[in-house]
């Protein structure tokens, strides 16, 4: 008997073993492109319970619209409160407007699918083709810190809540089995054409189980006579840091292959759509140590030959630079990183024909030797290329003395590299930093930036793990990465910088924990193309900073010292970087329909 | 009182731990240049002790030559019946001839050196700078494996007695300190010029201590009218593998640097003195493994390219075979291995910038892929190089059909590529293979081997941890290296091949044991430039092989019927591998005399 249950052991557990070599995932699912579909996947169970009698207080499929601004529950039906049939928008043209409405399956599962139809004015229209319609899934997260104060260092994920979560947006599916007394909301954007003629325009959308229609929902859309330009042409200095290595490990591809590139292109789309301006680009191995599940590794060929000369090859770095220059970031190059967090450089040896490992810092011969012949072939090379102009050597903080050393020593490799920098506000960095980034909580003396800007200097700020809010972990309120625009506006600051766009952790579809930080910490968008409530909701708040400078200088021009005034005053309420929690969505909701009342 | 103890044992420990890191020895000492000295250093306790009673039977120190077949132990007296105060050698004009005196040191410690004198004819001399005394020095060893049936596995030492014994020959110190009741040996190796008159030479040696003489010991050589070649034109195909590998680690430098170089050069010197044929080549990392201290390196930098195509290096192939030429090695060069110990292929990723290994094995596509690549551009590089017609892909062995399939992809890259292979016989292979090496006690069909040698193609024969007798371990009796020579010369093989000549572990000059096979399996010679008894001896097998070759085709041209029946007679009882260790010094001392009777 004993024989037959170990027979039965081995038989069950052999299939899991051989997909625990294959890279599967801690659930069992494969999400990751090829071989398998990445499509379809089944979310993570939910660790909450269901509450028979709340669902049985309807009796059937409850549709809506809803809040953008809220993460509606899987495990609990629509609030009663909620019944909207129709939705108002206002937009300029050339804008990218997000709704959201949400099914509860009372009583019963669904096969739930929707049909959008063109939106109509009496003389023109949106086609439909414009509007695109995701299920929103659900994905595990966790919390901040039990003090609340943050969400910073390791996790052991025992010690945290970890909650099903809305976040991801699914477009890949025109079809989604939910599960009897289950929620799903459904996430529609519409880009507004550009080209179109201002005026209302209306039409609906089916909300279906199967082939039955379960409601037709309304929305009524006001396109304004402004224009948003594209935005390629967007001021916002969006700066999300990429990480082609998580791509390659995800869908599972040869690094730098077609099919790498061709995975990765529909990922960073988001990106290129949301006016982002930096390309991420490594020059040595793993700048940042084993901070991302996937780490960065060099794109650039480090090789100390056999009569002991420094040698460098850019292909790799060429290549990446180049696709992302194709797909439309091109503004500049941000090259990582001169101080690492281990101050350790990895090499290709020609004599042993291994990679070897200098450990040095900046100050030091051996240092001042590599670096100083990385520099001066890594100018020569861009030059060649045309791209030294747009490229910028990045720093992350360091001791001072330590980061004037580098400072120093990037200077005497061509005196006019451009250095970007990441960290605390120093009064003595400040003229020698090309693209400062300052965390969220510390200012720019208002005169400083001013100066800046008239010099082409950028400056901006950049949340992380040490911020409890406003923040873009998977579990934040929608709204607080709108903010981020509004802030900018309103403080005068150029953009916006987080040192994470996609480094996935094992299967980002399922679960956004990683073991440091909150979860959703380390990316903002999905596999497959899918962006994200906390994504959509950056975008939005980019738009309105767009707006906003746009108005202002039409003010400016215009002499419209009213409306200048009345600009002012929206922004007020967003020059503090400490919000209350509670009153961001309500505030930017206000803010949104003044900024669309001009 | 505790604290005071522990405090005592941090400080004691403290420097030994830094050792350990600088790559101390287990005996504390460290032996490798540069920075420490290499000429003076300290033999590892005697796991033997010593007799008072036995060395109190003599009053005095003891001086004497001896013989160069036996390695005295050094906790016993010389044998009483050794008192020979006059040596008499005969040799060819150009032979380098070895000789043994034995020290020992009853009731005190001595401060040993010695002079050598010229070595005076009627007519001529023979100067002193071509005799060279060295103290010989004692090293650890073990024994062959418990059943005496070789030596191979690897080795706990625990479970063997580990004894010193006399090898290392130690030219570097003219002045030794020995204590009281131990035996110090001194080789002596003397050079007989090419170019004298013949007749009989004599001189003297003092052996003194401090400046006291305690003896002088007479040397008279009885110089033949006959020449042996340069070693250079020797026909005896010795290869023995280099690994300058060992010689990097060991004495701390630079691979391929000027300083490494510099320091192979004295311990090659006496691989080309001995007409060493062959250089080794590493063509892919680690051939064989981690089957030595010091693993084999690729000598060749395999890249594959981010457009997915391999791409290849030969700077530090042709730097190691130019260095090895410049020496003296230049009739080929062996290049290891297409089939490796572990079917595992190292490479540096360009798309990754880091060390990737692919696992495939002869007769796949990956395989074929990267080794006709690789062949092809070798090919390419060799004609360049004009080292195509010396250049032999080399192979250990596997499955025939895993062979046969290396041999068709080789050919098929360059049809005119030639092969070497070491291993059992094979019919399949002989056509094939240009130069084969049989394990001792397998036989080539003499009718092949006369084939082959018509046509160009070698064959050699070796010994390994799988033979216990004859073999070159630092216990074997010294004779049996020396055999190697007469062996070969009886059955009409082309030389002799071991695979290992100074692939040293962790303390050569203190210690040959290896956590694998027994004592000394490793190397030859010891570090310094410094020759040993078993190398000594081999060269004096390799010297008769080269005599008995000019003196067959002497006695063949010139008609010496009765002279060729006389060398083939003398030849007779070498022909068998199966040797008989009391019987091979003694044999070999009797055809030694015959042959310098011609």
């Amino acid at each position: 008997m004993k024989k037959i249950y170990c027979l039965i052991y081995i038989l069950f557990t052999l299939p899991l073993l051989s997909q625990e070599k294959e890279g599967i995932t801690h659930s069992g699912q494969l999400t990751g492109n090829p071989p398998f579909p990445i499509e379809n996947y089944s979310e993570l169970d939910n660790p909450k319970s269901t509450s028979e009698t709340l669902w049985n207080k309807k009796n059937r499929t409850f549709v809506s619209w809803a809040n953008t601004d809220v993460r509606y529950n899987k495990e609990i039906p629509a609030p009663i409160a909620l019944s909207q049939e129709t939705l108002h928008l206002s937009a300029w043209k050339g804008e990218q407007l997000n709704a959201q409405l949400i099914i509860s399956a009372h009583r019963k599962s669904l096969e739930l699918n929707f049909e959008i139809s063109d939106l109509s004015s009496s003389q023109s229209k949106i086609e439909s083709k414009n509007i695109t319609g995701g299920f929103v899934r659900y994905v595990m997260t966790d919390e901040l810190n039990k003090d609340g104060k943050g969400a910073c260092g390791p996790r052991n994920h025992k010690e945290f809540d970890s909650t099903l979560v809305a976040d991801p947006i699914d477009h890949l599916n025109d079809r989604l089995s939910i599960a009897k007394n289950t929620t799903r909301p459904v996430w529609v954007t519409i880009n507004v054409p550009r080209d179109i003629t201002k005026g209302k325009y209306t039409g609906e959308i089916k909300i279906r189980d199967g082939d039955r229609i379960l409601k037709k929902l309304g929305l009524e859309i006001e396109v304004l006579d402004r224009v948003l330009p594209k935005s390629e042409n967007w001021k916002f200095h969006l700066d999300l840091w990429q990480n082609p290595y998580a791509a390659a490990r995800y869908y599972r591809t040869d690094l730098w292959s077609d099919e790498h590139f061709a995975a990765m292109k529909q990922d960073l789309q988001h990106y290129v759509n949301a006016g982002g301006k930096s390309i991420t680009a490594s020059i040595m191995n793993r700048p940042w140590n084993g901070q991302t599940y996937d780490p960065f590794q060099s794109m650039v060929t480090w090789r100390k030959t056999i009569d002991n000369k420094w040698s460098f090859d850019f292909t790799v770095f060429d290549k990446w630079v180049e696709f992302m220059m194709d797909l439309g970031v091109k503004k500049q190059i941000n090259c990582y990183s001169m101080v690492p967090w281990r101050l350790a450089f990895e090499y290709f040896d020609e004599a042993s024909n291994s990679m070897k490992t200098i450990e040095t810092k900046p100050g030091e011969k051996a240092y001042s030797e590599m670096w100083g012949a990385m520099l001066k072939a890594f100018a020569t090379h861009l030059k060649k290329k045309g791209w030294f102009g747009k490229t910028y050597i990045s720093m992350d903080e360091r001791p001072m003395d330590v980061m004037l050393e580098t400072i120093k020593l990037i200077k005497s490799a061509d005196k006019n590299f451009k250095i970007s920098f990441a960290g605390s506000f120093h009064k003595e960095l400040l003229e020698r930093i090309d693209d400062y980034c300052l965390a969220l909580g510390e200012n720019y003396p208002q005169e400083i930036l001013g100066k800046r800007q008239n010099r082409g200097k950028i400056s901006t700020f950049y949340t992380s793990c040490a911020h409890p809010r406003p923040n873009s972990f998977t579990f934040s309120p929608p709204a607080e990465t709108a903010w981020y625009g509004w802030y900018a506006a309103a403080t005068g600051l150029d953009g916006y910088l987080r040192w994470a766009y996609a480094s996935w952790p094992l299967e980002p579809l399922l679960d956004s924990r990683f073991s440091t930080w909150a979860a959703g910490d380390t990316y903002l968008v999905y596999p497959g193309g899918r962006t994200s409530i906390r994504f959509q909701k950056l975008l939005e708040g980019i738009q309105a900073y767009e707006k906003i400078k746009l108005l202002r200088r039409e003010f400016i021009e215009s002499g419209e010292k009213e409306d200048l005034k009345k600009l002012d005053t929206l922004l007020n309420g967003f020059a503090s970087s400490e919000i209350i929690e509670k009153d961001v969505a309500q505030s930017i909701k206000k803010a949104n329909i003044q900024l669309n009342s001009f």
